[in-house]
């Protein structure tokens, strides 16, 4: 089945400790679309503005992406200034300047008001809901994401999102200011009432856990020798989550389990290089093996078959 | 096989956003030893002053530990003051009193100079050698931890203590100060290159990790509604992890990866109430029952047997 995503494709400039690049290609609709090709159709709604390369076009393009929906304004496009310290966890926004973007009216092609699979990525949740009222027919799955900004300044917009969404899509900082709970189970619990049906929380590089109301599933993050940039990490996830559910069309709690699997290998590609150059370079085989690498990183023989050892004294 | 922990027994006073302890039960040895108690046999050297309680005394005995190394001298014991924020991730020490501890020198009783298992839990590692010095026969495998105090004021002595550990169990933000290394992959490679045949770095409520040469293993936490003391939490995982490994006397990368599971089970009933509160009274059944969780926690469908879903003419 294919997913129709909305969200920001931006042209970012961003700093790491050993390293830096003026003009990657960013956005979270890059990002997750980019993610999500790899496994299901994709279709893109956004905005750029006049300087947007041809090759960036391209490049989606050649990933099978419906840019269609991604429509070309006069100015520049979305532009993002952050730079990351020591520990790669958090990015430190330098610059914001929207362009194009701070007119931006997500428009549905016709053909894309019935999508089985839809994520509005992290924008204005008065477009998130704007969205929504575009659509024909209720999707099989609506994913959501947001952030501090939107948390802080339009909560209450932000409140009928989560409530009209199927899955919660966001950072682990994000849910507890959202929440306003320290402690993560119940800060999933209390979004769990507002209406989707499973929180997907991302926890960069601890991973990302998985509640819905009688399930938890939690995945640790690939282990790399090497971190680039981090940029883009959380959508690519959302990518590959929401891009192996639309393949599959399974919304199982098995399903789900190897869709969060999937989100987590195709994030580990995203931060080993600046923008998407290693996400878009990945190939089947190699997100294979690393699926393969993410069992062999977690598994344990821990069906129950065989009890631990005790001591007949002690606990008993 | 048994288990020999050399290490501090303490009273706590803790507070937390909620709620606050004066006189907890505490100490790197006590929290390891009640941990590994539920599945091997453990000696405990340490010091303790003229105010340790009987009751406390009685219960690690009641426990199965043998305390017969555990001295009593005149003065108070050691005692740590600390307090947690709303993330209770991180201790923010108030005051140390180090007392009685201030001029422990451990002796190792002549019956407990041969342990098939040690660990070295957190003191100056000048102790740590001595220990090791004492030793007439070389262990299965010593365990060892220090912190950031000993990093900073006493590395010489420190790096000879970590070239003679089998495994060093570290925090996440130890391990970066030892190494000078932010990225975790190769801080530990770092730490392998000096003499442990393994790594285990401790990453509070984000679970631990495991290296070796040729294995990585990691582990989310168990994910708890009610966190109300994590002190005690990481010495309690090498507890478990040591005490599982002791039990089985199998030091094979399965077993280790099951060790990694039993420590943070143990862990996670640590940080369900003050001190050791919680952990004392866990069953053999609770046990058993928390670590079929992390395998609900943690198991998907991965082995490999099953393809990812591909477009075909994307990433061919």
């Amino acid at each position: 089945m294919s997913i129709l995503v909305v969200g920001s494709v931006a042209y970012d400039a961003v700093s790491t400790p050993t390293a830096s690049l003026k003009q990657s290609l960013g956005g979270s609709a890059t990002f997750f679309s980019l993610a999500a090709s790899y496994f299901a159709p994709v279709s893109v709604v956004g905005v750029v503005g006049e300087d947007f390369r041809w090759e960036d076009l391209h490049m989606l393009e050649e990933h099978g992406i419906d840019t269609g929906g991604l429509v070309k304004r006069p100015g520049k496009t979305f532009r993002w200034v952050g730079e990351y310290g020591q520990d790669m966890n958090e990015a430190h926004t330098l610059d914001t300047q929207l362009n194009v973007f701070a007119n931006f009216k997500p428009v549905l092609p016709a053909a894309a008001r019935k999508p089985p699979f839809l994520f509005l990525a992290n924008i204005d949740p008065d477009l998130q809901q704007a969205v929504l009222g575009q659509l024909q027919d209720r999707p099989r799955l609506v994913g959501g994401d947001t952030m501090n900004f939107w948390i802080q300044g339009k909560g209450d917009s932000l409140a009928k999102v989560i409530g009209a969404v199927g899955t919660l899509l966001i950072n682990e900082g994000e849910i507890r200011l959202l929440t306003g709970e320290p402690n993560l189970v119940k800060a999933a619990r209390q979004v769990l009432r507002q209406g989707p049906g499973m929180v997907v929380v991302k926890r960069g590089e601890y991973g990302a856990i998985c509640f819905t109301k009688d399930d938890v599933f939690a995945t640790p993050a690939y282990p790399l020798e090497t971190v680039v940039d981090p940029t883009g990490a959380g959508d690519t996830f959302a990518g590959g989550f929401m891009g192996y559910l639309a393949a599959t069309g399974d919304l199982s709690i098995a399903s789900v389990r190897r869709a969060m699997i999937v989100g987590s290998v195709m994030a580990s590609f995203t931060v080993e290089d600046f923008g998407p150059a290693r996400l878009q370079s990945a190939t089947a085989q190699e997100i294979q093996e690393r699926y393969r690498e993410f069992w062999k990183l977690t598994y344990f023989d821990g069906n129950g078959e065989r009890p631990l050892p005790r001591r007949t004294s002690v606990g008993a």
